[in-house]
């Protein structure tokens, strides 16, 4: 497998690049700037990258904020929800089809390197808000990437059905530093502790049992 | 029906513009600068934009070219072909994955507008070197896009099986100013009358029996 993978620097992404590492695929790591808030998670892409010795680009789309007005995630004035993802209030996070355009994008750049696969780390947990996490949309999606090029490029979702605690329990097997990853929301130095990423990120560690090596604010 | 259109200011899309205000849709145009050599058709796109007084956007991914690279359209190293589009030459000028990008932008632009509808000029002259351009794919992506948010977006391509002469015949009829919309992928002052599109513009208007209203270089 020859895969670019949509890769936020944040724990899901990580688990799957390492996952993918240790299935041999050959990677190309893929982080897009599209006016977060929280910008950090960039820099923790590129620390991960060069740790693994992996190719990476960070696209910039410094104009995508605006045309996708409206979630919480780029519009400051909008204020973050603080609780757990379930929620209905959590969808105020949702950014509008964003999915679909970061994977069209890394379609996109493996056509233009000749790979055949797109990776993503969406998981069971993102269901609830984020209607481009479901399967069907994942498999819907892969159908269209199918026919988009003249060679058949594959959406790989290993995740799709996978709770978040399945992701850090994978991780620990495949030694993740997941000191490294950056989940939250917020925008702040440390880890809000707060939002509905933080939230589900502290409850993944305590069901698995494992030490959260995760710096929150307080 | 609220659209979204795919505008570049070429000849399809302004045709598809003028259709869907027959039918009383309410539009929105997004063009998208994506480093193409052919920057005119943009100034184009903002030209009818105004001439219509409706609403337009400019997206600039600057970014695009370098991520996509390996197309003439977007890298000038690569010499653009000339001939009729149906030659396997011509394949050159696909640029990987162009219309899921812009058309999940589009959606993304939809969905924050509260719109339901996503519209695209693509028809049936580009399948034979545009993969992206087939009805299956346009079908695959539809059904993509009706599961990409919580409320279903329809991609319209009301052309996706007309000729490039039935646009310039419709076109006709709803007194299109085809001398505003430009088609030519050359980036020169006037259309070069050589590249595909171009050759494939002045047999549509022979065949309909329409005086070419296009200024070409020779």
């Amino acid at each position: 497998m020859k895969a670019v993978v949509l890769f936020s620097g944040g724990l899901d992404s990580t688990v799957l690049t390492y996952h993918l590492l240790h299935e041999n695929a050959e990677l190309k790591l893929l982080s897009i700037d599209y006016g977060q808030r929280h910008q950090k998670e960039l820099s923790a892409s590129t620390q991960i990258a060069v740790s693994l010795g992996l190719p990476h680009t960070i696209l910039k789309l410094p104009m995508l904020a605006e045309l996708l007005g409206g979630s919480a995630l780029t519009d400051t004035s909008i204020s973050l929800p603080e609780g757990h993802y379930a929620e209905e209030s959590m969808k105020a996070t949702v950014v509008p089809n964003r999915n679909m355009i970061l994977l069209s994008l890394a379609a996109g750049h493996a056509i233009s390197l000749q790979f055949n696969t797109v990776a993503y780390a969406a998981h069971a947990g993102d269901h609830t808000i984020y209607p481009d996490c479901r399967p069907e949309f994942a498999d819907a999606l892969d159908r269209t990437l199918k026919l988009a090029d003249w060679s058949e490029i594959t959406l790989h979702r290993p995740f799709v059905k996978w709770s978040k605690e399945d992701l850090v329990r994978r991780g620990k097997e495949l030694a993740v530093p997941f000191e490294k990853t950056w989940s939250c929301y917020a925008g702040g130095e440390f880890h809000c502790g707060k939002c509905g990423t933080c939230v589900e990120r502290k409850e993944a560690f305590e069901l698995v049992g494992l030490l959260d090596p995760t710096e929150y604010k307080e």
